[in-house]
């Protein structure tokens, strides 16, 4: 089969890999339909971070599934599923908690997504039926129902944590596909204000057709002395989507005293002087999202009754031959997100 | 009127000063009825931290109104009141968000209660009015009604913001006086199973008699493994009631993943690793406490009613006249919280 594999920084490329099999009894094989390059995989195509050469690459699909172990009895196949990056097992006190995305019975990775068929264990909870076939749904409507594999429930797990609720104001730090998610998480959970952070057109504008109802294009210094003018003392919530250095300062100096960050972008600098959080109660909260969570009790039904559209983040379409310049367009930020046509629908 | 007054480490003693007079136009006067010595006084008093010579000290207290300012309208003289630490002015962003311990509109530090008069501004919304006078309560209940002022509402502080829900485990990191409120506060919001970390006899009588399920004498790793062992993945909320190095990260490991760390403890040392944080999605709260919220919503009828019974932590008792004996009892561990009797009921 097709599937997409890291060569280098710079380099993936479609290589013929054997179709993987069931290994354990609670396993899945899934037929890819759609796919999509997250930007957690510019990390290593760009050298950023580590990643071993010839290994397979993808965490973020739907499609439908071709066989299950034996232990696997709500999916079967032929069902059309959302793929999630995540592996809950919905036992565990993780899971059971909520925050299937740090299950502890997981034993797999995340890999090897953007290719003709993929292996998935926990299939049993972990994957998210969707009614129906691929045919019986748009493509617009098929790239909502792609980004509930991660992206979406990934802006929504900011929003999640930083606890946003009814009548808040809240800042949303990063315009990526993640951040102009969390701009729709935001309004679905009933924030009146959100404030984007974004400094780029095409993307403010995609945040406001979200929800966004003001848009701030400072950094920095000049970015909190805006958010409090505009706020009279800071907002109630903050969604962190970027995880740098400048973005997350920002976000723990934005919010009233009481606000929490709810971050999910990966944190580049682990160092952190936490006194500056103590002084003015900021809570600080975040992590891998609770996919399967989220998906099962609010984000499919969402996008099939079309209150959100988070599949507008897909601003250009690759087939899977032609991943590498999947990858380039987002490296380029030609792309907000780069969707990958696997096969028909 | 007599005072206490910080004189060097290790030194405190009452001093003549001259009676506080109304400055502002919200301010009342209260005559003290009970004084006490605070865990964070130890801090000067050992000199690990700056303190002026010569400074007024004591932040808790209950007592009797004897003046208001002109804009003081809620609180009038006659009043038996808890007069809390913090300085709430009831409109900010700060307040009407529920941290009306960081109060953006508070203009005095809190200094001065272990006296028999004191100043209090934002006194309107601040002060916290007893039904009755002083006479109408026996020792005991004044006891749990001086704890309002501070560390009752401290330990309630730990278990707000790390969420504590019904059914709840938690662990409570310090068996000191805020520990022991945090334990009380736990089971007040429902807790079902509390973890009291203790390594001293007469603590871990009182965390029980409180409502603590289990002890954990261990620390460091070996407490980790307790507790982990205790609860099949870790705990659903962690009151961090210390601030030390150690019991701070006991406190980040003990948790399931998205548990939430309330820190009421002053963070000794501010740089934190918060990777491990992301990790497990573990979340982290606190800061100074929301005293006259608290008292209002939830904890003075608490008191009145016989549900909590905080005033448990006076393990001695003092006449203003031997303050120092009241703080060197605290430095030397033989009580768990010194009382001050600064006049009759």
């Amino acid at each position: 089969m097709k599937a997409t594999v890291f060569i280098k920084p710079g380099k993936v490329e479609v290589q013929n890999l054997d179709k993987p099999v069931i290994e354990k009894e609670t396993d899945a094989i899934i037929r890819v339909v759609r796919a999509c390059v997250c930007g957690s995989d510019l990390w290593w195509y760009r050298g950023i971070s580590e990643h071993e050469s010839g290994s397979a690459v993808g965490h973020e699909a739907i499609g439908v599934v071709e066989t299950v172990g034996s232990a696997v009895d709500t999916i079967k196949p032929g069902d059309f599923v959302v793929v999630p990056f995540t592996h809950g097992c919905g036992n565990c006190a993780a899971c059971l908690a909520g925050f299937d995305g740090d299950c502890l019975n997981r034993d797999s990775h995340s890999v090897g997504y953007q290719a003709e068929y993929l292996r998935y264990d926990n299939a049993n909870w972990g994957l998210v039926k969707i009614p129906g076939q691929p045919s019986d749904y748009s493509e617009e409507m098929l790239n909502s129902l792609l980004t509930l594999s991660d992206v979406m429930a990934t802006g929504y797990h900011a929003a999640a944590t930083a606890e946003v609720k009814s009548g808040d104001t809240v800042v949303v730090m990063g315009d990526g596909a993640v951040g102009l998610c969390g701009v729709i998480a935001a309004k679905l959970r009933g924030a009146t204000r959100i404030i984007a952070m974004s400094r780029h057109e095409d993307r403010q504008k995609l945040a406001l057709e979200f929800g966004a109802t003001d848009i701030v294009a400072e950094r920095g210094d000049e970015a909190v002395a805006k958010v409090l003018e505009l706020t009279d003392g800071g907002v109630d919530a903050v969604l962190e989507c970027v995880g740098n250095e400048q973005s997350v300062e920002t976000a723990l100096q934005v919010g009233r005293p009481g606000a929490i960050v709810g971050r999910v972008g990966i944190p580049q600098k682990a160092e952190m002087n936490t006194n500056q959080l103590f002084r003015r109660n900021i809570g600080l909260r975040g992590g891998i999202a609770a996919v399967t969570t989220y998906d099962k009790a609010t984000l499919l039904d969402a996008v099939l009754n079309g209150e959100i559209n988070p599949g507008k983040v897909f601003t250009q379409s690759f087939a899977l031959d032609d991943i590498q310049a999947a990858y380039a367009a987002m490296d380029e930020r030609k792309a907000i997100k780069s969707l990958v046509v696997v096969a028909d629908k």
